[in-house]
């Protein structure tokens, strides 16, 4: 497919002006074709599009979001070599990780697909009339959610495909029966071409109206302010920075009508190593934890960034051990080169507070815009008077935090601000001692991990990728998961309506069959 | 039981410096005792005490918290004639109705109960392991909703019972799990503090820390500030005006943290008349509208505030015959002197504008702070052209406007902001052929009601009383009906964890026996 570069107000493309290009992280080339920054004019072409889409889109039946979710799948898939190649150079990712991607965001396509089919999502309830009742008459009431209205969407670059065009945030806005407006990251804008031709393709196959999608390219940050303060978009959907997060975040509350923003702003994961899982097996979780800090050169909102041990003969065994493990670790090209320069200036900034050490460097492997791995060390007291050491350094790097005292663990514990998520290595004995520990973490994270590691977010019903503020704008969901979807939706209240002009769900003879709340019972027919 | 007039941090009671006085609408007679102002320092020590007793509170089970609910109402029942005769004072609602709204509250109190006691609320969610999956094993994930923490919420002045003290808001924070902070409505002092002193009795009945529930007064803006930017305040529930909402919404983004914010901030709520309904039940809609008009003063945030209708010699019969029926109604005694300056200045506003006339007007029965019923009318095509006339008046006004065209009734429809409600008088074939418009009403409010009128909110499970900005800060939410609880709590995630550490909810033994999504499907034990 040839690439245009041109923007997608729904099916029609459209481009002129001011253009940017990708560039190849792993040799600095710089790729085909030129990209056109969307003008406001063509953002607004977009959401206006969007919006008139969306009163046809928003009655679609579960079944047909349904077919349509998998055709962009199918789609997606039809793309082949093509989509792999290109997103490899313009990321520096392995082809390997690319196609498990690909088939993680197929994946994602096809739960949501599963969990439209099913139908239960919407939350139906219904209370039936009492005529009879005194002193007043008891209605016929009826509720469910419906979605939101047009949705703008902002791609992370980390993820090409399953965090961008058609990725989690995409997906459950669709899903939900929301209209989409994608702003495309600039760092890999022909995987973002290719991947938007075969959502439109998904919405002609599937029936859908134009505009039930569009795509925007924009490198400034004008284009985004635009999105967000278009008054016809009624929620935002974002992955990225704490900066690009929360001026969005400020962006949609400074609105005439202010609207829900659900960032996902990154974190530092803090890993809790309790006393007799380190003494037991430090060891393997040296090596473990130094592969999760490292793994796709760090680049996971999930990426352990802070490694908490109480002063033992086991944490000095254990430094020792993750010292030389990282050592020997060699570097990855990174993203895009403004990701390399924030990741040295990150680790430079936290080499320079007082009372913090480099433990080890990894090995620079060469070419390209190479991450090395950076592994620093500091005490409790250091960590309790510098509140920037809790700050994301997104990239392959961590601070391991020795307490001398357990009260000093526990003050750590205590002064955490929110994050995506918290793990603790702990034996049995180890989290009866430490109680009062696992009850402070579960205030600080939107997942608690045991004996595991933070990085590989499995998409499933459970999965809350999401957190108390700073890691999310909004604690009360989460962007990865079929729970994702209820961030696009709200409750909608029918009240003494005849059977035939309720929405399927809340009919009496509950024609899809789903689960719904009636009279206070849960009921499946 | 003899007020004090103190703030009650906790169980123990404070005051100190500046006071104020409840007066009585109805004879505009000031009563006593004083009750002082809270300070800085009384508000912080009543969040201290909350975000302590959250730590023991969050992990309360259903039954304990169901317990605690329904002792609070049965405190609530013992305060006897005193609550009644107290209530009636300082707001001038007649005896009747504060009873009826006891019960309600009573009642809202019983249904939460239930809802912790059946427990399936927490939206429960098992994936589970298969250590054999390729690529990667698939971990033990599992989710449920947990508290948010302290909440502070702002009590109502016009359901000085269900939407104050130990309302809505108070009741479905508590219910999530949170403790409450609530800054009390300076209009009716002596109830908050005899409700307060009923849920203060509860908590120590039901065994739950002190500082579960504190209550601290304040006329100035300052006090509610202090409570909004509070670190330790992590959600705040508010029912009011719009300019005291929004100001809440804005001062708790720009908190270091921002904080959700449900807001429900009122608004005129329209009213569809179409053309056959008009014309076969004309008589009746207008007795019962005018009714629902002015019933409790218009003092509801569902109070019918624009009523449309196409015209047609039905129309000009329905005016006329609407017009009789509100000259005939009297005035009743408003909240407060604030509140009838505010109706009085409300109704000012709209005939000022031009194009909008008086067509009828109630009359003064006497004394106190009366408000009289006001009904103006105007075209669509002034209304289309005056935003303002939008903007609620809170008091028993109505303003009708008549469309030309059925173009014009569209373009009002299409024009509306966020309501409540939307209510349309229909026949089936009215709604057939009006099927567009009932699409546009379904985007603009969070609750349509057909052939009913707004006023009188179900306390039900799918109760929404919510709705787009400017209804609500919020619309993905309620703050009646069960699903309030919603508003409080964030999902949290665990993974790995043995299953003595999981919460109840998420054990497989499933000792609570409620319903839970495991592995995608929805299952009960």
């Amino acid at each position: 497919m040839k690439l245009t570069g041109k923007n997608f107000i729904g099916s029609e493309r459209s481009g002129s002006g001011k253009t940017f290009q990708a560039e190849n992280p792993a040799t600095c080339a710089v790729l085909s074709p030129e990209f056109f920054e969307a003008t406001p004019a063509e953002i607004n072409a977009a959401v206006e599009k969007a919006s008139v889409a969306f009163q046809e889109y928003r009655d679609k039946t579960g079944i047909q979001k349904a077919d349509f979710l998998e055709a962009i799948g199918e789609q997606i898939v039809a793309l082949g070599a093509e989509l792999i190649q290109r997103c490899t150079e313009e990321t520096g990712l392995p082809e390997a990780r690319i196609i498990g991607e690909r088939g993680r965001t197929v994946g994602q396509l096809k739960l949501f697909a599963q969990l439209l089919r099913e139908g239960s999502w919407v939350d139906a309830r219904i209370d039936t009339a009492d005529p009879a009742r005194l002193p007043l008459p008891k209605p016929d009431v009826r509720s469910m959610l419906r979605p939101l209205g047009p949705v703008g969407i902002f791609g992370a670059s980390n993820f090409p495909l399953a965090f961008s065009v058609a990725g989690g945030d995409t997906v459950s806005a669709l899903a939900a029966g929301c209209t989409v407006v994608f702003k495309a990251h600039p760092a890999h804008p022909g995987t973002c071409e290719l991947v938007a031709n075969a959502i439109v393709e998904a919405v002609k196959i599937s029936g859908m109206p134009d505009g039930t999608f569009s795509m925007v390219y924009g490198k400034s940050i004008e284009a985004g302010q635009f999105l967000v303060r278009h008054p016809l978009i009624k929620a935002i959907g974002f992955t990225g920075s704490y900066v690009g997060g929360k001026s969005i975040f400020d962006e949609a509350n400074k609105r005439a009508e202010p609207i829900p923003v659900f960032a996902e702003m990154g974190s530092t994961n803090p890993v809790f190593i309790l006393p007799e899982a380190l003494s037991q097996r430090g060891e393997q979780i040296s090596s473990e934890l130094a592969a999760s800090i490292t793994q796709g050169v760090g680049q996971f909102c999930t990426n352990p960034g802070l490694v908490l041990v109480e002063e033992s003969e086991g944490s000095t065994a254990f430094k020792k051990r993750i010292k030389n493990v990282f050592g020997d670790i060699t570097s990855g090209v990174m993203l895009t080169h403004g990701m390399q320069e924030n990741f040295s200036r990150g680790v430079e900034r936290l080499q320079k507070v007082e009372g913090v050490r480099v433990l080890a460097t990894g090995k620079n492997a060469g070419d390209g815009y190479q991450g090395i791995p950076s592994l620093l060390e500091t005490t409790a007291n250091t960590f309790l008077n510098e509140h920037t050491l809790e700050e994301e350094v997104f990239g392959p790097s961590s601070l391991i935090i020795t307490a001398a005292k357990r009260e000093d663990l526990m003050a750590v514990a205590n002064k955490l601000s929110g994050h995506l998520t918290v793990t603790l290595h702990a034996t049995e004995n180890d989290l009866k001692e430490f109680s009062s520990l696992v009850s402070v973490l579960e205030q600080k994270a939107g997942r608690l991990i045991i004996n595991g590691y933070p990085t590989g977010v499995e998409v499933c019903h459970s999965m809350v990728h999401g957190g108390p503020f700073p890691a999310t704008s909004d604690s009360r969901s989460t962007s990865v998961g079929t729970r994702a979807i209820t961030r696009f939706a709200r409750p909608v209240c029918y009240q003494g309506f005849p059977q035939w002009l309720l929405p399927a769900e809340l009919q009496d003879s509950n024609p899809n069959k789903i689960s719904r709340l009636v009279n206070g019972n849960l009921q499946r027919d």
